[in-house]
């Protein structure tokens, strides 16, 4: 069986577990924090980070997000993630790309340093205007989705997509940490419900980090 | 026909163009700033990076280096660079990934941040602990290159695919800026001067930033 090594506000891990359970891919769960990794877990990747999908009875290691969610895109035939014309795949991964990179650099990254790594790992408070300057870029991040979803029903046109996973990823850990308000983006509000509900999530919506409760509404589907 | 924009020191424009070239395909280069771009850049990308792939006649937009490379493996034949087994692939995807953001981060990005934007945009002199870091963190990539070329022909494999044209558009933006010692690395250099040499890089080894000279031994493909 597939094991994935994941940290639960792994935004990139919480990406491939979306698109796992959408597949109907069995898999466990194995914790590694990347600012504490094991040996066995460089051997696996050297680069150290999460996520990194391995099967050790057919000696397979897959690593980086994107690499993982394409092969489970070629050797999976339920639920098509990359789906439509070769024009239509390719807005689908620009928006992959735009809310691993742009989403994670100006909200989620700043976020998880902040709250996260300076409680758990250095053992400082956290920087308030680097905290008020990632929630000011998400307001423009959701803006964009608010834009996306007036036009076509999900991210990248009318079908469901990885797009939407990505997105919903980056946006679930942000919201665990108390980075997203959703006044004014009523329109991608009704759109991130809709995903947050899918049985895909529940997982997520369960996932603690030990020392930082989530938001209040973090785990409720109709907030 | 395509127009790529594009800057000449982008790594990532750098990965497609020599996909392009690679593959035979037609294109136009148009020169774009990210730090000063025009309002019709931002309307064909607003999250305002190169390279975007344009063709105005037929009024198709491709953004994101990554998206762009696999697209163009969808749509043209010649010359495959996502080659193999799905597992293959996985690989092949990994490192490119590794190459386009820890490369990046490590080495490429300080060093244009550094010796590119700081002389052109913020008129500032560099600061010479963040080239030493880069400069430092360069040997361990090339060590890893070292060590893929030890076990197999090309990066990822017994073929050439597009790892080695992520890898070595990194590399020749970081080797322009002077980032590059190649000393202690006789198998990595073996590796870069193959590559250095395909008719697909010549068009890299011309072009020049303008108030930004290239490092003497840069467009020798000897050296």
């Amino acid at each position: 069986m597939w094991q994935l090594y994941h940290f639960p506000l792994c935004p990139f891990s919480r990406k491939v577990r979306l698109a796992l359970s959408e597949k109907g891919v069995a898999y466990e769960l194995k914790r590694e924090n990347p600012w504490d990794a094991s040996d066995n877990f460089y051997a696996l990747n050297p680069a150290g980070r999460t996520p990194v999908l391995h099967d050790s009875e057919r000696n397979r290691t897959l690593v980086d997000s994107q690499a993982i969610c394409e092969y489970l895109e070629e050797t999976v035939d339920k639920t098509p993630l990359i789906l439509g014309t070769a024009l239509a795949r390719a807005e689908i991964r620009r928006l992959v790309a735009l809310f691993d990179e742009s989403f994670f650099h100006d909200v989620t990254g700043p976020l998880m340093h902040e709250k996260m790594k300076k409680r758990i790992v250095l053992r400082a408070a956290p920087d308030s205007g680097v905290l008020r300057s990632a929630m000011r870029l998400a307001h423009e991040h959701l803006d964009y989705i608010d834009w996306l979803i007036d036009n076509h029903r999900w991210l990248a046109g009318a079908q469901m997509s990885l797009a939407d996973f990505a997105a919903a990823a980056q946006i679930s850990v942000a919201d665990y940490l108390g980075g997203i308000d959703w006044t004014g983006h009523d329109t991608a509000h009704s759109w991130y419900r809709v995903i947050k509900s899918r049985p895909s999530f529940r997982s997520l919506l369960t996932d603690k980090m030990e020392g930082i409760p989530p938001a209040s509404h973090y785990a409720d589907v109709n907030a």
